[in-house]
């Protein structure tokens, strides 16, 4: 199921917050629509963030009707600023923006531009899933035949399209005929794993068996597990690691255990900006996410709660960054640099 | 709210299921409707299980009417049996049933056997409740002010009888005038944290905040929390602790971020004939208590799931054990047994 669909006057998108229960389909017409939803997370994952926010600003420039090209790259910037303020926390939404308004300044009459950004979208959406495929086999080879592997939240072909960076690694590694398993933790508030991970893993007929994130420490210090793999939402220049909430205590809890903690990701996700991931913005979400599960409350009547949505992790807890271009190691100081100075061996 | 209340013929009890959402009493006036709500979990927490399972088997011993004191002994034994199936992990509950046939085997006929077995059964439930007094004036010496302390399930007064453990230990450094903050992890599957400790620290007017399980690790690391505490299920000998599932990746979490974390436990949660944690039975419970969150799937169709009730966390991990007969420290395998060794020191 293709989490984002260029339909030529918008996108279609599989409503993920509706998952496991129904499978929705919505379309999106407008930059205001595309948004929307990604606040409301109907379309998440880092790298899909990304595509879908290229597309938001192709549809964007679509409906701007300027005098001249000042005012339309105006427009479109403000549309893009929209854009931005969704999520903070995956460095892919800024850097599909960037690249769509350098695109836009690429000359041109309106109808031109206009045209170029469709395709930009179309190229970063492309660039995505061919990523995705070079990481699910890059990543393969570190999943030994017989493993057992946890995972949180949910990097899947929902979150990035095409394969999938941790899981596409997982469903790689089953396709090379591996027997593997999986854990995959739920994941609150929002249970991406419970809702997304089991059901695209239930899909592709590969055991895994849901735990509570609490349950994690407990299974890795039995010796239950042979590595955690997990995607990114950003990545600082020294391999500081933000995830979603909860992935800075499995890569605590591996290590402890001697157990390795790899981290999928395109080579989109990595901010060299930031010399660590101390620059991370974390996005602080509503506390209803906490005390209301499916609309039910689940603690009293006014508990106050915290909410951030995701976490960092140091470098040191990670064992391997595996990218569409390679797998990275430490010092990611040096290597995550070289990795991006040089071309892209993806191929598409 | 006592968890517990004898009335002579039965017993009351809080059904901590239905908390915070309702406060309903449960009369319970048979030993099968004891073991019953052990099992649901309507009553629950360690020392609680305890008190409740003696009064089950004082009120079991009331309906047997035997033709002598062995078929007598017979039939309270088997009411033993039962309660003692409910679940395997709190060693107060086997504890509390072994006093009991202690207790029913001192002589004397049967009307003097039932009536020596309520007495035995408020004694037990009258030194948990002044253990845990003691526990929360010892415990609140480790609380410094301006505390932010980290808690994790339910070790209040609703699991405990009294004023509570780890709950008692904070309740009493606010008594004390301490400025204090408490984070309270949600404790999925069954959310005792939401439920129970927002409820009862809300109650008690002591600042709380609601996180998930999986955030916990993000805030120790951020240098928000000054300890961790936690109750316990079953203390081995070398001070080993079981308690709730995701006690040892809090200890962990903990101890890696150079973060006190601290166990507060009556000495009957202690359990000499074991060596070491890896001799702690781990309940394993229905594994939809993690699909279904009040009775709402949160997972695919037909998705498995693990459910450990409990935990283990190794003694290295354990900054100190507070008990009603003092606070212990390393080694443990020395201070646990001179501490039980001494006479009872809470004097009710």
């Amino acid at each position: 199921m293709e989490p984002v669909v260029w339909l030529g006057d918008g996108i279609e998108i599989v409503d993920q917050t509706r998952l496991p229960w129904e499978e929705v389909c919505l379309r999106l017409s407008t930059c205001q629509e595309v948004a929307a939803a990604i606040n409301e997370m109907r379309v998440r994952g880092a790298p899909v963030i990304g595509i879908a926010a290229a597309y938001g600003i192709a549809l964007g420039a679509r409906s701007i009707e300027a005098p001249d090209k000042e005012s339309f790259l105006a427009d479109l910037s403000r549309m893009a600023e929209m854009l931005a303020c969704t999520r903070p926390t995956a460095v892919n939404l800024f850097k599909a923006i960037d690249r769509m308004l350098s695109a836009a300044g690429g000359g041109g009459d309106a109808a031109t531009i206009k045209a170029s950004l469709v395709a930009e979208a179309e190229a970063i959406h492309a660039e995505e899933r061919a990523a995705t495929r070079s990481i699910s086999r890059l990543g393969a080879e570190l999943i030994r035949d017989g493993s057992t592997i946890i995972t949180h939240c949910n990097a899947g072909p929902l979150a990035t399209g095409g394969y999938g960076t941790a899981l596409g690694v997982i469903i790689e590694a089953k396709r090379q005929d591996k027997a593997i398993a999986v854990l995959a933790t739920e994941t609150r508030p929002l249970l991406q794993g419970a809702r997304l991970t089991m059901w695209e893993l239930m899909r592709e007929g590969i055991p895994v068996t849901l735990i509570t994130d609490s349950m994690a420490g407990h299974f890795i210090n039995r010796g239950d597990v042979d590595c955690a793999l997990v995607g990114a939402d950003r990545i600082a220049a020294n391999g500081d690691v933000a995830n979603k909430i909860g992935t800075y205590a499995l890569a605590v809890l591996a290590r402890e255990n001697g157990v390795p903690f790899y981290v999928a990701a395109p080579t989109s996700t990595i901010d060299l900006s930031l010399a660590s991931g101390d620059g991370i913005p974390i996005e602080q979400r509503r506390p209803d996410e906490v005390t209301l599960i499916r609309g039910m409350s689940i603690a009293p009547q006014g508990a106050p709660a915290a909410n951030p949505a995701f976490d960092v992790t140091p470098h040191r807890y990670v064992s391997a960054i595996v990218t569409d271009r390679g797998i990275l190691r430490e010092p990611y100081v040096s290597t995550i640099p070289r990795v991006l100075s040089r071309a892209s061996t993806t191929g598409g």
